[in-house]
C-alpha cells in the first residue's frame, strides 16, 4: 500500500516543531511522501534530509497548496483519509481503508475548511477528544500497517539502532554498500 | 490500570507545543496525571485546564523534577516504562507491561541521562527510528489499553463530540448535571 501525508496549514513561526514531528512520524511509520501546505518553510525538509541520510532513505518532503494537492490526488484515483476529532471511529473506518492501495492522509490544524470534510473519502476520529495531529497520524499509520511498520528497514542507512533492554546499541553500517 | 506520564526536560521556549501535545495525548488516551520536568512553565497546565473544563475531567498536570519523581514512584512500587528509540521492541515488552497495575511512562527529549535507562523497568522503542515523543506516547498508550482508550468517557464535560462521517456533531451537555 502507498501512503502519502498532506500536512495542512503549516505556520512558520508556530508550527515548525509540530510539522517536523509529523514528517518524522510519517517517515518512521511507513509513509512515502509528505506534502506540506501553508507558509513557505524548508525546515522540515532539511530535518528529514538529515534523518534520511543517517537512518536510511524513507520519505520525500515537498511543499504544495492543499487544494491543488487534493485535486491532483483525487484525479489520480487516490483515496483521502482526513483525520479529525469530529470523524467516525477508527474501528469503523479502518477495514474499508485497509482495502485501498493508495491513501492520502490529510492531517489538519485547528481550523480545517468545511470543504475538506466533503472531499474526504473518510473523516476519521482517532478518538473524539482534542489531542494532537502527530498522535493521530501515528495511531492511524500504526493501525493501517498493523504494527508491521515498526519493523520496517530503510535503505542506504549509515547507522542502525539495534533494540536493547538497557543502554544504546548503534551499529555503524558501511557507507559504500548502504544497508541491506 | 493507573498510568501517569513524566515528561522530561521541558524547555520553555522550544517545547511549549510539544509538551502541550504530550499532555493532551496523555489525557485523551487514558493517563491520569502528567508530571512536567524542566523549565518552570504553566502553559500546558492552563491548556489542559481549559480542555478538562470543556471536554471533561481527565488529567492532572503538575511540575516536578524528574529525579525526585522517579524516586517517589519507585518507592511507591510503580513500574517505569521509558520510551526511547534505543529500547527493546514494543511487541516484546508489552505483555509484561500489561500485567502491571501502576505504570509511570517516562517520555524523553533529545538527551536523556544514562541513569534513566538503568532506573527504568523497561526501555521501549516505538520502532527504532527517530520520530516524536508525542507519537511514541500515543502508540504506547494505544497498545497498552488495546484501543479501548479511544472510547473513554470523561466526567463533567460541557460538550461531547458525536462521531460522524461528514461535518461536525457537537452535543451540548447540561452544565449542572455534567456528563453521565
Amino acid at each position: 500500500m502507498k501512503v502519502h501525508v498532506l500536512r495542512f496549514g503549516h505556520r512558520k513561526k508556530r508550527d515548525i516543531r509540530v510539522t517536523s514531528h509529523c514528517a518524522l512520524v510519517a517517515r518512521a511509520l511507513g509513509a512515502e511522501r509528505i506534502i506540506i501546505d501553508g507558509d513557505k518553510d524548508d525546515k522540515a525538509e532539511k530535518t528529514l534530509k538529515g534523518v534520511n541520510e543517517r537512518f536510511g532513505q524513507g520519505i520525500k518532503v515537498e511543499q504544495k497548496a492543499w487544494k491543488k494537492t487534493l485535486k491532483e490526488y483525487k484525479n489520480k484515483g487516490w483515496k483521502i483519509a482526513h483525520l479529525t476529532m469530529y470523524g467516525e471511529t477508527l474501528a469503523k473506518a479502518m477495514p474499508a481503508v485497509r482495502k485501498e492501495k493508495r491513501i492520502l492522509v490529510f492531517v489538519g490544524a485547528e481550523k480545517v475548511p468545511g470543504e475538506v470534510y466533503k472531499i474526504a473519502d473518510w473523516n476519521i476520529g482517532i478518538g473524539n477528544q482534542p489531542h494532537s495531529e502527530i498522535a493521530a497520524l501515528a495511531i492511524f499509520l500504526h493501525e493501517l500497517f498493523e504494527g508491521k511498520e515498526l519493523e520496517r528497514k530503510f535503505p542506504k542507512a549509515k547507522v542502525e539502532i539495534i533494540p536493547c533492554q538497557k543502554g544504546k546499541n548503534v551499529r555503524q553500517l558501511q557507507k559504500s554498500k548502504g544497508k541491506s
